[in-house]
């Protein structure tokens, strides 16, 4: 075992050994509850495959701090095929579980502070890079799984920070000391805290200079004093005879109240109230999580798109129609859907740069078309396999009910569909196909593959807002005698690096 | 009160009576069961109404056998106000439970029966319309509620019903007596039956010569000896503090076995097996009970729409963003959809014709298009609303955590949004939203809402089985010269009348 | 012959007689110009088939004002019956020129006029109903074909009439006499004034108390003094051979520039200018008018999906395809759409209410989702008629290259699809889908499928604009707990009716 | 100038010396002619970006015969680079066309003959390759342009060639000499040949043993003796005062009949009448053709979406109206459609595989996906254009009329919009969007979009073919609980070279 790669029960010895901060409805919970376990399973993958042959090279990196071998999802990229293996990486796991990994948001804010650390330095002659880096050098060795907290309450959400009536609708810090900061708020729509080991904390939006004491990051322990976690945990009904992965996995929400949380310097990487020069990076560091996030759906994405297609392949064996037109244009939609976002995540890590800091930045634009294309059809996905999995997903009698003494058996009979196909198997299917579009879970799964990382509607600003459009508009000058001549157009050039060094431009300025 | 007219309690009195055939897992559970009581809350909406001054005259009708007031769930169409009515009452009582009113299965199935019925008698000189009015007085005088039970379990659906390898995989008579029929077989996905008084049960779909055991159609109280239903009940979580009608709705989906059920003459309509001469009705019998219910379809369907729309306008005025493109955008295509297909079954009510039989039969091709299109959207519906929703609608804490004394205080104070709404309605509509797009019920209501009454394949395939296509080319044939004339063409003369000329002369034919 | 309804010969010799100002290109044209030929195909159809035993009944009414038979398209509609019949005549008429029948403008416009002078007269006790009655008499007694004049060049879309720094961007009065107005601007898009007798101008948008000059609607002879039409004609190739109905219709768009134009006082009929209390019916007008038109698309819009839909059907017919499963999705898509279409315009018209003038106002927001839903379409269902066809229609050799010594006999040879089909055949239909699909013409309907009395996008503004959200939102109030109970929600009750109350009582307030 | 590198001059030089088999209706047409001169300017960008500093590392390449620097349009692909290279010039060139640059279809029917060429000579021991590697020298030392010929008529499309009525429905070789062999038959909807050097004919179906006959390809001067060529060109009105690149451009399609045509042996590539071992690599080359011409859809169609998207944006501007909400996102729509189908393209050629003939073949399925989606949305992005531009595209009045004595400058001055934008340039807008939209043109590159390299349900039909289902298939059997593994799914290991190993074994088994 090399010092930075953890097993899956040294994780969970951390979680048993945490301060209970958990709240589940009025309860207060441990982080061992059955409820979390579901989720817990999740997490468990990205340890045990990271010791397992088949997917070690995969799952596991060298660490660029001191030659490690490190869990991937601890790792700065440092190249393209970082970028492409992680990538890679969260795709294959994601079929493993059925869907979201969970774990990416503490790869993707850690890769995220790596850049912006670094350029404030540069900048501002600040010393996050090194605070960083020791903060990566100890999650590295302790192979900790991350929750990145972003998304504030917000309030009214045509208002800024300092604009809303109560103050502390975005987290905010309240008290600055010599040894660290004081902080107030909460953090809606957070993934997998219940069961990560630290919290990231990053601003969810710009920042303007009014707003200095918004702009703020920095990490904790989950169980840090003064947070307080509300879960909302999902499940799937528990299996008593037909026992399958899709039914062991779950979810946990959290709403994370920070009840004026004290956080030491060491582990500040943001602050603008102590010196407001750092403010604009708010908005800098909120973008670039989003992006390497919206990265990381270019892997889950086409994952949980071939999780439906294959469903939907079963399911129509299953019931003998795979040779029909529609049902193969319906699957095909689902293997193309998946295809093109994985090409554009795959490209955009192809066009990829490094940046000043040393950190991998794939490009930006084609990303964003990527998560987009994912959010806008996952309702869709998951419309067609209901189609071709039938009525009975949503009518299915439970489980015990096939295995009851004065009616199992006839329920059996009429499970049969193909008849060269055992009813168990049918049921078996019917089964994980409930579970995968009929359950709490399943809704969940809808509204995370629309909003997570971002909806498609910010991917639509974040696209527009980046895309060189006087430069397009020079091709129809040209070819309407407007313009003379038309110098080669190549979207690409507007690269991460540019948008770094415009950024650079900009902040001298100031 | 007139004797046509019952109440809701006369209805629950009636199920707390029925025999105890509900399995519900492993578990033999009353009617009265709480996890069925969702269901029974929709149905009290449908006796309930029937008795409110503002719904009375949508929701009772004159009876044509005996000129009493009945419930106009119990109604044959005796005019194009009638079948307006229904799609108009349908439509009203869906708003108020928030999706299906489940009760249409079993006017949609009596009016399919009072034109088979009349037609086969006067083909065949049968006596089935004396039976089948005799049935309905006594179902109008009870103001009885209905399943229609229709589609089978199916096996291999490429082989026709004799062709499976077990014979009981279409439900057939195994017996024929004189004083009535045995019948073995499944039927599934048939909502409401566990709280139903009756099951109506009709073909699922054309029978030839060698179906003639499966060419039966009857109704037997839920209760009849043999009868096993199997339940899949979907509800809410029970909510402590913020009651809301929503949170009372609840879903029971049947799995129902016909274990060797006898059926007495009185109540067969369809017998295939002692004359074959029958076995062509069972085709259309399927045909017709699916375009009565994609005709009430027409009515819940723009319930549903509407019912997402107002959640989508609400969520946005809580959250501050109702004048924003997008937002109007979105809303306003749900709202075009709801307008669209009701305006479908609306003309379709408009051009309906009266069969001989004297029941009314609305325009078939228009129907099905209006149910396509509300069966091809439904995804996409729930997909605006979460969108507009965001993510909390499935990371929301429990109602708990907002009352709990350590953390409620902290939790109601980041719910606010809009400072013009108070924190509890944001939780009530984000408590409301959670039921509608994340639980097990909404997962259903998804899958109803592509399904019910025949997913958008089967419209699409009855659409092009009915539209006169020769007629259609000829107007490509005179615009291209190929023909010299054109007649008036108008889709419509294909209507509902002809096709039963149409069947007759086929039939004689035979 | 009544003394109302004339024949293509009156109206084609009323042509000859008009002054000469088209210009085509820097040429000075006469109405009889070859080039025009195709769009006056078209408005003789809808002269011959009011003589057309067949067609008379739907294309002829009884005038109101002195109960002459009249041509359907100088009518004011009286009943649901004239919205009925308009819908179909506009649909059926369609069918026979393949598209657009042009004529619909005139009577569109007619009805708002007869709205708006109605309420003038009652508000403001203004003499333009008595005006506008002599006018259509007139109208009516010549049946002549007008264009209804209605967008401005509007220059900056940004602002209102009276910021633009040219104040001629919108049609304004420039001079008020005692017997009249002078008017000057221009109005853009104006489909068929190159062979209309008379161009009847209304306002584009709402006009404030600022744009009171620009408050002006009066109807002028197409060949009036100052007036001065661009034109822009659209027509097919020439036929030598293989003469065919679509090859002879044709389209002229009109560019009109209003040239200090003297208007009589008789043929005004909104004049902000000298009255401003007319002003606010400028907006009303605009929106009427609009609306009228937009009824008109649910019968022509149907057509066009039916004709495309027609074709699709015939092209798969010859080249063998039409039982493939896609094919049949594909035209049933088309045909969904043409009846979901003039289903929205058929409901609109029995929903329609009489206005205080008599003039019935069909469903103004399910007029508009129909008309969206046709707009949305157009471009799709010129695909799929493309895909069907295959790639020959965009690279069929001319038609001569068929007849050709050398060539002609190999050419044929090798257009043999379908054995059953002989070659002419098929070279009729690709010539006619030629026609259809590749052409000026074919991209001009396409234009005007999509903008044609407002594209999507003011449907969606209109929509919203009506659309009661408030009561809306009651829905999931209710079912939220937010609100303890529901008056039965009924969206219709936003009637055209209720629309002109508000409007009044709005009005009385200024 | 290197020997392998010509000039525009020198390719106009070589059609000005070709014996005249071109037909234009019934008239017999130069090369030279005007009617032509919009596609050959096409063709005249392929050569002088060859000499454009700018461009001349994109446009040329090393032939790997003889390290002579060449126009890459002649050139094999011998690497990843390659293929990004000619993907790159592609989108690049079409950028400056505004278009389909028409040349490519040479450059990817020579990959695909020199993968199948070297495949039979492995396989058969046949000398193809050197046979194609003399062909391949001579034409990349006189930089030809040449057309493919692969879609034959087809006559009735159920039927296979040997099973139609008439024999010559497919190319078929007729006649088997020492010196060659006779063809007979017609090739449809050939882009470019009536200005192209040579034509290069490949089979367009699987071909079954009975089909040998038809299992042919070949290369020929496309003026050969028996050739006929039936142009249909399709050109831009001639401008007489706006001179724009865009009005310059041109089409012309081709009809071509081999009337009983030699061909001698070093110009035949596969010949299944004299050796039906040959037979089956008919189907594998008209795949591969298809294949590689599809990855140059992901290049050009990207290249089309952004001239849509650039003259969307400039209108926008134009207009006044690029700030709204529903502008950006339908622009955004476009420019995500161009980012996903480039992606598709360049991933597959990162994916892409050295054939045993040592060309690179990119990945299959993802290229696919790429091409369907863009075909899927041509007609979409044309709407997109058409709804930001208004219907002044289609109504603009001719080019002369602004300039026209008497009504010149009243045009002008109505067409202001945006007052910062001279009247000329919004004019020279609307001219060009005339051209793009509202033209003979517009509908050919429209037909092109949907149809070029093959139409969306080929691409379906192919991804379907070549996907692997069953490997699909175990992420849902394991996630069930049918299997009790998973193997780590990736659906790249279908790679090119392994379907070019498993039709070796194929056919090893023949």
């Amino acid at each position: 075992m090399t010092m930075g790669l953890k097993t899956f029960d040294d994780y969970y010895n951390r979680l048993k050994k945490m301060e209970p901060n958990l709240y589940l409805g009025s309860e207060k919970i441990k982080r061992t509850d059955e409820r979390l376990q579901g989720g817990i399973r999740i997490i468990r993958e990205t340890f045990d495959r990271a010791h397992d042959v088949e997917y070690e090279a995969l799952c596991t990196a060298t660490s660029h701090l001191d030659d490690q071998k490190i869990n991937r999802f601890c790792h700065i990229h440092q190249s393209m095929d970082d970028l492409l293996s992680k990538q890679q990486m969260t795709r294959a796991l994601c079929h493993r579980v059925g869907g979201c990994i969970q774990r990416c948001m503490g790869i993707d804010a850690l890769n995220a502070l790596s850049v912006i650390t670094y350029e404030m330095d540069e900048v501002l002659g600040t010393e996050y890079d090194k605070r960083f880096r020791e903060y990566l050098k100890y999650f590295q060795e302790n192979d900790l799984a991350a929750s990145c907290a972003q998304t504030d309450s917000k309030g009214d959400r045509l208002k800024r920070p300092h604009q809303q009536e109560d103050p502390d609708l975005y987290v905010r810090i309240v008290e600055s000391r010599s040894d660290g900061i004081v902080v107030r708020g909460a953090k809606i729509n957070i993934t997998n805290t219940p069961y990560a080991d630290e919290i990231i904390v990053v601003p969810t939006r710009l920042m303007t200079q009014q707003d200095n004491d918004y702009a703020v990051a920095f990490a904790l322990p989950s169980d840090a004093e003064g947070v307080k976690i509300l879960v909302r945990p999902a499940f799937q009904h528990k299996r008593k005879y037909l026992k399958a992965p899709i039914a062991n996995i779950g979810d946990g929400e959290a709403f994370i109240i920070f009840d004026d949380v004290f956080v030491p310097q060491e582990r500040v990487f943001l602050n603008g109230k102590d010196d407001p020069r750092q403010t604009p990076y708010a908005g800098f560091l909120a973008l670039l999580f989003a992006h390497f996030h919206r990265h990381s759906y270019t892997g889950c994405k086409p994952a949980v798109s071939e999780v439906l297609a294959s469903a939907a392949a079963l399911v129509a064996e299953y019931n003998g129609i795979e040779k029909e037109g529609h049902v193969k244009e319906k699957i095909s939609h689902l293997i193309g859907v998946a295809e093109l976002v994985f090409a554009a995540g795959q490209a955009s890590a192809y066009r990829a740069e490094k940046s000043p800091s040393g950190t991998f930045i794939p490009d930006e634009i084609l990303t964003n078309a990527g998560r987009r294309l994912a959010g806008e059809e996952i309702y869709n996905e998951y419309k067609v396999v209901a189609d071709l999995a039938g009525g009975l997903v949503a009518t299915l009698p439970f489980e015990e009910a096939f295995y009851a003494e004065e009616i199992g058996e006839l329920a059996n009979k009429y499970l049969k569909r193909n008849p060269r196909i055992h009813p168990e198997k049918i049921h078996r299917c019917y089964r994980g196909l409930e579970n995968m579009l009929v359950s709490d879970l399943a809704c969940v799964m809808q509204v995370a593959g629309l909003h997570g990382g971002g909806s498609p509607q910010m991917e639509t600003i974040t696209m527009m807002g980046r895309y060189d459009l006087d430069s397009l508009k020079s091709i129809a000058k040209y070819l309407f005698g407007i313009e003379g001549s038309l110098a080669m157009y190549d979207r690409k050039t507007v690269t991460p690096r540019k948008m770094l060094e415009r950024f650079r431009i900009l902040l001298r300025g100031h």
